[in-house]
């Protein structure tokens, strides 16, 4: 009998091998890693070296995730495929040529802004949200080109809407739950979510507390019960699972993602930084098949649960992944593209 | 009638549209273009950046060099295929980490050092040669894996002879003559040729007039009679073209080559930093196959052209960039490779 194809479409733990070893004896046959949160280029790439590294001394349970043919190649041989992503565009700077060395060294997902304002659009976090900024519009034209993942987790609700509008590729949130379950603006709301699946896009439900209506109390039966929800807002074939696991993380990370550099940290002294409890039902990736247990009592057949478990992710990345068309898009698009006041080419100076 | 394969091993233009131009008018399939000269590892990937937007731009003219495979399409498109190369280690700087990157972004030739001592060994103007150093004996071991070429033109003999040997793939000379036609540290001595090719490395012969015995007014006829006698000493199959062309380049390119930032830039005022002018029978790459009736005039057989214009680095090429096995080495290189003082696994620190 084939494994069946599981994937958690966000994990940031603390990776050694004994993370490896749950996530293969968990059956994860995909796992999109975060390589950078903070970070600038030249520090994704030291994240990126240490990622090479890991591939080459636990070869026996991970390989680099490229394609969708990978998700195929680790159920084959039993391993693990490592999708790397980014949670912020910091590594790309104010350079859109990084979009292209980033994605040859590896990377498939990005998100356009993490919290705070970006470059490229607003963070959940930010009062005032004015959707993609003209390098933002650049970037997902670009991404779209590649085959790199537009994830829009943790933008606001005008960026994300603008995100899923302006991507000719569907669109990724690849950690979030409904916020009509949990009213939290990190959630999103039913408005993104349907404006999401009608592009073909994907969410993929967190496992992370904070996400969760019950915190580190949530229940698998609460959990299903949103995903059942969902489903009959959105289509199960939309959803998937993004656990957002960081397994095994001290404080110092958690106050890293938070602040990364953008705050002095005396904020420390304010604030305890501590990753909450896991809920019972999900503690480590040796969790992730018995979701499935909830989902069938929450009502979904076997080929939903089958979806939403990983072969809806599988789907979405075997057209995620493959190249652009280098060909020069169509002109409506272009001017949907083009930034809002045209650059005179003669000059390089805005038009007037 | 199948266009014939010219290849030429080192160019180092003030690359544009008309460079390209002449490339494909001149009927070259393959130019290794020096991408770094002293960068570090973030300017280098500034000037990758610049390859793709170029490489985008000029999909008539040229395309990305990545594999002998990228030879043949060139060659059926009308194309120049460009490699891309890196004539100090610079850009790893003391991250082995780095080889595996920069390959991924599409290095596939490095020189181990560049006229003065690198981390890896020494270049041919430094007083004293100490040979390879523990770290370029395992960046060494590390290109072998990866499939990127060593190159030694601008090494000192002691560290050329020590990487012919080590290196389990034929090494290159991508750009250099005979130092016993033209006296200088910078070509290469007998010992060293005849070492080189016996492990099946290549010599790409330099049109560069610092190079050649007679400077800017050495003729065709000088030329191709060192060819020869080279030929005879080695064999016509090691032999190719490197011509170093720097097309359009300022002073300042050639100040920053000599220079970089390794001594301080008083020295301008003592030099005058200028091109020589080329061979006038070597002015561009428009040039290229005219060296084919000089070779033939000296001597060499019609297929022996062939090979030193092109097929030569084709079949080197077709081994150089085969990807390598991860599998471990064999002890006996193990022992070779290993630093001269061995490490205590337990502590990392030398053994005593």
């Amino acid at each position: 009998m084939t494994r069946p194809m599981l994937i958690d479409a966000t994990q940031y733990c603390n990776w050694s091998r004994s993370i490896f070893e749950e996530m293969v004896a968990g059956g994860l046959c995909g796992v999109q890693a975060t390589v950078a949160y903070h970070e600038n280029f030249r520090d994704t790439v030291d994240n990126l070296v240490a990622w090479n590294w890991r591939f080459r001394r636990h070869g026996d349970l991970i390989l680099p995730g490229r394609t969708a043919d990978d998700l195929e190649r680790a159920r084959r041989t039993g391993r693990t495929a490592i999708f790397l992503g980014l949670q912020n565009p910091s590594p790309i700077e104010a350079d859109i040529g990084l979009v292209r060395v980033l994605h040859d060294l590896g990377i498939r997902f990005m998100q356009l802004s993490y919290n705070n304002q970006s470059l490229l659009c607003a963070g959940w976090t930010e009062p005032e949200d004015a959707g993609l900024t003209n390098m933002g519009k650049q970037v997902v034209e670009e991404m779209n080109r590649l085959g790199m993942v537009v994830d829009m987790s943790h933008s606001g609700e005008r960026s994300t809407l603008e995100a899923i509008d302006l991507s000719r590729r569907p669109v990724a949130v690849t950690h979030a739950n409904p916020s009509s379950w949990h009213a939290t603006a990190r959630n999103k709301s039913d408005h993104v979510l349907k404006q999401l699946a009608a592009r073909r896009g994907m969410v993929g439900l967190s496992l992370y507390p904070v996400h969760l209506a019950q915190g580190s109390a949530t229940t698998i039966e609460d959990f299903c019960d949103m995903a059942a929800r969902l489903s009959d807002l959105i289509g199960p074939e939309h959803i998937g699972i993004g656990s957002d696991l960081c397994r095994g993380q001290p404080g110092s990370v958690l106050q890293w993602m938070r602040e990364g550099r953008w705050r002095p940290p005396l904020a420390t002294e304010r604030e305890a930084f501590e990753f909450p409890p896991q809920p019972a039902f999900f503690r480590s990736s040796l969790d992730f098949a018995g979701l499935g247990d909830g989902l069938r009592a929450a009502g979904f057949a076997a080929a939903e649960v089958a979806g939403i478990l990983g072969d809806n992710w599988h789907r979405f990345m075997r057209a995620a992944f493959e190249p652009g068309k280098d060909a020069p898009p169509d002109a409506a698009h272009d001017a949907q593209v083009g930034t809002s006041r045209a650059f005179d080419l003669a000059t390089d100076m805005p038009a007037t």
